[in-house]
């Protein structure tokens, strides 16, 4: 196996330097094919997805530009799309909406102030190497999650599929119904085009997936409507779209906005990072470089703070366009630097052929776009592996579309760590005996047949203890005891017991010391090192840390007076390794 | 071991049963002695705990009769001394604080409400057998709120020791501020009794355990304020103590109330039923008879209910009551049963008696009651033993002192959870070798004399694997890797792993057949039970499946075509089972 050499001191806090130093004339052909071919899917997607951000299609393409080249220049992924995507710009749109209403002025600036926002809480988060806080984000929350919001998007486009006028927009039942009340306001000429557009972006993602179809359908529904005068038959149009290059701009910092928009920041600040990190993560293992999670947070923290400075809106790397650049060829940074100079061009010099473009076809865009993030797959086969996290998933789900889409996600966070809290509190244990053909200890439930001794009851714990699995555990062994009410030793296996917290060694001792008032010693055998430490400092009696100390359960057993003869014809050394149920 | 008969289907409903059947005639001594020594106690105290409740001394009595009777009957523990306790009094004057002002009429019938609903929630709790729910609150969590409701309970007595007035009674820094502030109005005949009294107390705990000092000093307070006028100097006295049994009287049940009172309900069920069990568990394991938490929650949420029927407060039972009912040689329930037929004949024929006993001498006897509850042990051995757990105590503390009496509880709780998922994301993970000497393999860091196999790297996970630490898994394997860049395998041994969640089991998947593309095969042994019936149910591809099946490290290893030879002088079978560092 070879991994590229480590990157040096500088080379870490610019990465561009590691490509650019080791650029060969060979990836050059790859990463100008990459780049436009990007460039032609970034320019409809980066006007669609800011129309769904609740925005001037002008802001979605600000948004390609100059957080793309600072990407480039300080990434650690070679072929990460950073951009406009669906999610985080549904995300703005709920976000922003606390503090402004969409459309007006303030809105604009508002989304650049929580592009600052994000930039600032993702670098911060990166400098103070805090990127493993991403680990509690569970793939069946984010799956959940991601799926609710495809169906969010969708219908967030509806207005714009059937030329209505919708309120509600934040809640998906009340949506609906605002929907289904006005479908007879429909305007024919806004559903002939968005129908016609989304089944010409369907067939071509399905019989011409190389072709930039979603350019060509731009194109055509513009002439359609520029030729036909759609626009007289009540069509929405994207109309002027300003020209020249973003402008450096200080969002407003009022005090209220922050702290209203500081929920959106941070979850967009995770959610975008997340979804970034996935695509990233498996595209540089494919290449075998390093990616490393705080880079990666640090320098999306400066794409979204130049995003927020030169009036764009939030950004990260977009799972789609990242697919196709590298599909297309891209080997560096460079694929993205020409893609964001296409943009510009088109800033500088085409915006006017946008003019007759119409908002349906880009809805169309969008919604194509997004109806492939709605994942059935996933909660099957969660729900075939193992119930509980297809509950998680669908918790996250449900809570995402019907209570809100930043609340969802955390409903998500929190119900996964409770399942895994519950679980453990609930840990395996059983009754071993020794079974004497392996010579190995095997649950007497499954093994009936294994060799118990008298008067002596083991008792294996496949867990961490600590304070909330402490109490299933003495009523596993109060159950026990009532069983075989002969028993004058208790033998514990901890050989599965990875941690222990002072609550539980605690408990641990009084149960000790109960049991010997009542005639019965607890023996415990096959303590890790870490564990044993954590007793020794617990300053227990000397009898029972005498009685704590037995290497293994045959150990114990010896001491207690037993034999143990293993069969003669099992392998050596493997037989006791033999795996436990 | 003995433990006593089961209990019949009719004494698990009606417990009492259990003991009135068998009741033996030396039983009654003890009984007879310790119901008495309780009541003797418990007058005193009760009115004491009643007052710092809010309310007036006489619903403490009332909570000293009923609530006993209908706990004796039901309860399962045939020691538990139930009644008013300090911390649930002052949960009590917190939580009806936010709905009727200490003093009033309507604070009276509220706090009778909160008792009706604390039964109901208790007995509800218990019928759903949900009993289990306690165990998540940590011993650690209980010591450290324990401790700071000592303190909050001393610093509210601080009015009537010194005879001022006090209106924070919610924040310890402002009413430590306004204690200071108005220490120049200190009423001298309040400071003397109350100090007096303080010592007294005290000097009997110490030299005259078994003496009731308790009602000494309020007899000796009575007759001192009698026959000296204190009353006239401005000592605070109890007053006309309504005589009579305590009335049937249903509560208002007013639905914003009942919204306000329920987070202290709650907090009252959970906190009063821990302190509860915790003292009845240990004298029913000395005692030898089983106790069960769900039955125990629907006797105290009987009790409870009566309490709130009959114009009392909630209740539970009593840590250190119970001790001295206990101690003074309490059989059965019996002894609680005259415990509250003295209480009533208190409450019928001496009521009058209590009129000159002032407010001090009863400050003076919850102070001192309390301060044996601030544990400063138990936080130096936890930050011995494990410093993590000891901060949870202190934050804990520190919360319910500063911020508020319930939300300290809560933040404990969430807190304590915290720690548990925040340490398994970082489980312990070794790279590991084969130690010939013994036959066993352990970790290079520890035993750098391991011998190594070319190419094949041995990685043991110790923790039940979830989303939240594959993150870390991952990068441990990157790491490795980087380090070993002539590895071609990579061997797992998964007799720590004792379950996995299927997002895991995805990444785990993914793991390997990223790494397959660069050359490495990825190979887990020792898998326990469970975990391969998920891996059976997760559809894996064959290969991945062969090389998930080894039945231990030694099996692998061997399959690889590496010869292990033990050591001959090592003792067959003990020796591949010794304890794993």
């Amino acid at each position: 196996m070879t991994f590229s050499d480590p990157p040096t001191r500088t080379e870490q806090l610019l990465p561009a330097l590691a490509w650019l130093r080791r650029y060969r004339p060979s990836d050059l052909r790859g990463d100008l094919v990459a780049g436009l071919t990007v460039a032609v899917m970034l320019i409809p997607q980066g006007m669609a997805y800011a129309l769904l951000a609740g925005l001037p299609p002008v802001v979605g393409l600000y948004a390609s530009t100059l957080p793309l080249i600072v990407y480039a220049l300080f990434g650690s992924s070679r072929q990460l799309a950073v951009g406009p995507v669906a999610i985080v710009s549904l995300l703005t749109l709920t976000g922003v909406s606390a503090v402004a209403e969409a459309g007006t002025a303030g809105f604009i600036l508002y989304a650049a102030l929580l592009a600052l926002m994000v930039g600032a809480a993702q670098l911060l988060l990166g400098v103070l190497r805090g990127g493993f806080i991403t680990n509690f984000l569970s793939h069946a929350v984010v799956s959940g999650f991601t799926s609710a919001a495809a169906v969010v998007i969708a219908l967030s486009q509806l207005k714009d599929l059937l030329g209505i006028r919708l309120e509600n927009t934040h809640s998906v039942p009340l949506l609906l119904w605002e929907a289904a009340t006005r479908l007879g306001e429909t305007n024919p000429a806004s559903l002939t085009l968005g129908a016609v557009s989304i089944a010409l972006l369907l067939l071509g993602r399905r019989f011409a997936p190389r072709l930039p179809v979603p350019l060509g359908v731009v194109v055509l529904a513009t002439l359609a409507t520029y030729a036909l005068g759609l626009e007289d038959y009540g069509l929405r149009i994207v109309g002027e779209v300003p020209s020249g290059l973003p402008q450096l701009t200080l969002p407003p910092f009022d005090g209220a906005a922050l702290v209203n928009l500081l929920p959106a920041a941070l979850t967009i600040a995770f959610v975008g990072f997340m979804e970034s990190f996935a695509v990233a993560k498996s595209i540089a293992a494919r290449e075998r470089y390093p990616l490393d999670a705080n880079a990666e947070l640090r320098a999306l923290g400066l794409a979204n703070l130049v995003a927020g400075l030169f009036s764009a809106y939030p950004v990260t790397g977009g799972f789609s366009r990242t697919a196709v650049n590298y599909q297309a060829g891209a080997r560096t940074g460079l694929a993205s630097l020409l893609t964001a100079l296409l943009v510009l061009l088109t800033l500088l010099f085409f915006t006017p052929l946008f003019y007759y473009l119409p908002n349906a076809a880009l809805a169309a865009i969008v919604v194509v776009a997004v109806v492939g993030l709605v994942d059935l797959k996933e909660p099957r086969h969660l729900f075939r592996v193992r119930p509980i996290d297809g509950w998680t998933l669908l918790v996250t789900f449900a809570a995402t579309l019907l209570i809100g889409i930043e609340q969802g996600i955390l409903i998500g966070v929190a119900f996964s760590l409770l399942v895994y809290v519950w679980r453990s509190a609930y840990p395996h244990t059983a009754v071993v005996g020794y079974l004497e053909s392996e010579g190995v200890f095997r649950n007497v439930k499954r093994f009936p047949q294994v060799r118990l001794f008298p008067g002596t009851i083991i008792i294996r714990e496949d867990a961490a203890l600590y304070f909330a699995n402490m109490g299933f555990l003495e009523a596993f062994v109060d159950r026990t005891l009532r069983e075989h009410p002969d028993a004058k030793r208790l033998l514990f296996d901890f050989s599965g017991v990875n941690d222990v917290d002072a609550v539980a060694l605690d408990t641990l001792r009084e149960l000790m010391a109960t049991l010997e008032e009542i005639g019965i010693e607890v023996h415990l055998a096959g303590m890790k090192g870490p564990v044993r430490d954590l007793v020794a400092r617990a300053a227990w009696p000397e009898r029972f840390r005498a009685r704590a100390a037995h290497l293994s359960l045959e150990h114990a057993l010896r001491a207690f007076g037993e034999t143990l003869s293993p069969a003669p014809d099992a392998p050596t050394g493997a037989r006791a390794a033999l795996e436990r149920r």
